[in-house]
């Protein structure tokens, strides 16, 4: 049984091409594998959805504007596909308020999440030969989207000893004339970086001598609690052009909505090329975008939601990040190289050769699901084998139950701590 | 100017590729061009929206039920990316009402709406040198997804006095071994065509000697009023393997709420081929599909809109749709070949001869926007040059109104009428 769910997993993340993997699909197979029957409560700190926690409570005024634009019946009838106007000029305006040059709503796209946006943004982009440059680790769902629009997939690495920072060497030294852009993630996600303003425009700096452009996903903007404010990569706009992907999923704790965007931040105009314009619209016509009163209730929900929801959500995640560290500090067999100053996510290395029965990070994860019924992600799904990502976006309980039993398996599972029986 | 605007128009249409066309597009140039000024209220039977009309009121148990699981707090988070599985089930359960043999929930996936749908199945079917049959007229979403899929897109022609049934002759002359499947809209936008038992059938069959799939959009599902009861293409899945396409947005009025669905009629198993499956799934995970809370509200949408709800929507449109045709035969150089069954539209044909300074239908239109402030869609943005597409999911006395205005229009603009003086 273990030996068949295993080699499935493996099978699925290994046999098939690396566009095969999604964080869902991985998690689902390590959630079937916990024992329904077991006394101990499920926890899983594998996905980036905090509201499976109460502690991570959408504010009210979201809820009200969203109902508010329901019952006016309004909203029913199509938006048009690129998204309600007031919804593009309020995101703009919202983006606008950290930016050297304004945002007008024509920069906006509205997207059904910020997965939408990543399609939208490949699928505008690809053309025949081109390639993508995509951090490791990553976000899977990248290299899924280049996958169906047979986009050539190059990984940059990701320094963990240098705050998760971009090798830009890598970057010049993969780039050519079909490259269609180099996709930063910051606030990092599965890393948990925020990245410099001083690293931001050295990325910029890198795009513009290749010739090339920044996809900059911040869909946990503004969403860091450590040294380095979040810094929008847009800022850097005039430097290379920058397409801003994100949402309000994290910083609204509402990923079910799926209200996203695209922007373009571009002050020299490469994207105001009516040809490109006129395909990011085609586009948006065959998409299928956000609900129609959830677009309505946008303005609102930017307008009336309070500086002290948001600083409660980054004190919480400040919190939870500083138990995780602290008690993976604890942990024999594995480390953390980085604290996590933003995100919801962490990566944590494996020190194999220090465990007694551990192949490698999904036997870790499998073993830990089934022995514990603690769920953490493979880190081979984010593209780093042996290492492994816990999401902290939990309530401190759950979070400090979870790690508590992630010590024990790994004491259970340790050379070091048998030889001391 | 108004010779700019018509090139701006016959340009967008005709300079480039037909996969350039969209409803939305041309009416907006249109809508551009009616006077603010006017003392006319602009009426537009342009676009299939009859949320623009109070008389076309959604269910308020459709309301309740979005405000109950958005207020439940629970579907605020992430959905499996095919959809949350009491939706499934929900839609399944929904469909098989009609059907032979019963769907299961994994038949179906959840998608933002019928234009989803659409794009993910061509998207999944797609692959080198592929191509698909369209009908003309029809809808222009399917050769703008196509185009964006590298899918070769072939048509056959829809013949009008025959109901506007497939002309299956030139369905088999049209295809090969690369051929990836036949779109089927039942009932027909925009014709309005109801299609009988025994044509479905004959699709199907054709469908089947030539080895390929059936894609059925019933998008306009159950809205028929006329000699022919609705049909769901899924009755004759095991003749051909079926996709079928549909949404809760004709039905229930709702076409903002972007809920719809993909769904596999296929006893015989096609489908069930593991890799298609995970094709399936995967395109899914790249989606971003309708907000969760959405979801969660389908089943009691389902179970509780009361059947008075659609048969008056119904009625309504049969009302409107003889509205419609009755007024047309009082109007010189128009004529309708055939009276609309069901859906929300009907095509009706320029006869320019008979016209004094008519060029074509983009002329007509583009002319009757201007002087009348009444928006038609010209029939070459659904592949027929010189036809008009008609929506009469209007109040009937905007129809009215509008259908009056276009009398004097054709009038002022014909021979016969201008002899008589």
């Amino acid at each position: 049984m273990e030996g068949n769910l295993v080699g499935k997993i493996n099978n699925q993340i290994e046999m098939e091409t690396p566009n095969n993997i999604t964080i869902k699909g991985i998690l689902g197979l390590l959630m079937a594998n916990t024992e329904a029957t077991d006394m101990k409560k499920v926890i899983s700190l594998g996905m980036g959805d905090p509201t499976l926690y109460s502690c991570f409570h959408s504010p009210d005024v979201a809820h009200d504007a969203v109902i508010e634009s329901l019952t006016s019946h309004k909203f029913n009838g199509y938006s048009p596909t690129v998204g309600l106007p007031q919804t593009r000029k309020a995101i703009a305006d919202y983006l606008s308020r950290e930016l050297p040059e304004k945002l007008c709503a024509d920069d906006v796209y509205i997207t059904a999440g910020c997965t939408q946006a990543i399609e939208l943004a490949l699928s505008i982009l690809a053309r025949p030969g081109a390639n993508i440059l995509l951090p490791r680790p990553g976000f899977p769902i990248y290299a899924l989207c280049a996958a169906f629009r047979n986009i050539e997939v190059r990984y940059f690495d990701l320094i963990p000893d240098k705050g998760w920072e971009v090798d830009l060497n890598a970057v010049e030294a993969l780039a050519d004339h079909n490259t269609i852009g180099i996709v930063v993630i910051n606030p990092g996600n599965p890393c948990g970086n925020v990245y410099s303003y001083q690293h931001l425009q050295q990325i910029a700096e890198t795009a513009k001598k290749l010739r090339t452009i920044v996809i900059a996903d911040e869909v946990y903007g503004h969403l860091a609690f450590g040294a380095n404010p979040f810094v929008p990569m847009g800022i850097f706009g005039d430097i290379a052009p920058v397409l801003t992907l994100g949402s309000l999923s994290k910083r609204w704790l509402v990923p079910g909505w799926r209200l996203g965007w695209l922007v373009t931040n571009d002050p020299n105009g490469t994207f105001k090329n009516p040809k490109f314009v006129e395909r990011i619209k085609k586009y948006c016509d065959i998409c299928g975008g956000p609900a129609t009163f959830i677009q309505a209730a946008v303005p609102r929900i930017i307008q009336q939601t309070e500086d002290v929801f948001f600083r409660k959500t980054v004190n919480l995640l400040k919190w939870t990040a500083d138990i995780c560290c602290d008690k993976i500090k604890e942990i024999p067999c594995i480390s953390c190289p980085y604290k996590p100053e933003g995100s919801m996510a962490v990566m944590v290395k494996l020190h194999l050769p220090l465990m007694i029965d551990i192949s490698d990070d999904i036997d870790f994860c499998f073993k830990l699901a089934k022995e514990e019924s603690v769920i953490l992600l493979p880190g081979l799904a984010v593209g780093l084998k042996n290492w492994i990502r816990i999401t902290f976006a939990a309530d401190p309980a759950s979070l400090e139950e979870a790690l508590g039993r992630l010590k024990s398996f790994c004491q259970r599972h340790s050379y070091q701590q048998n030889d001391h029986h």
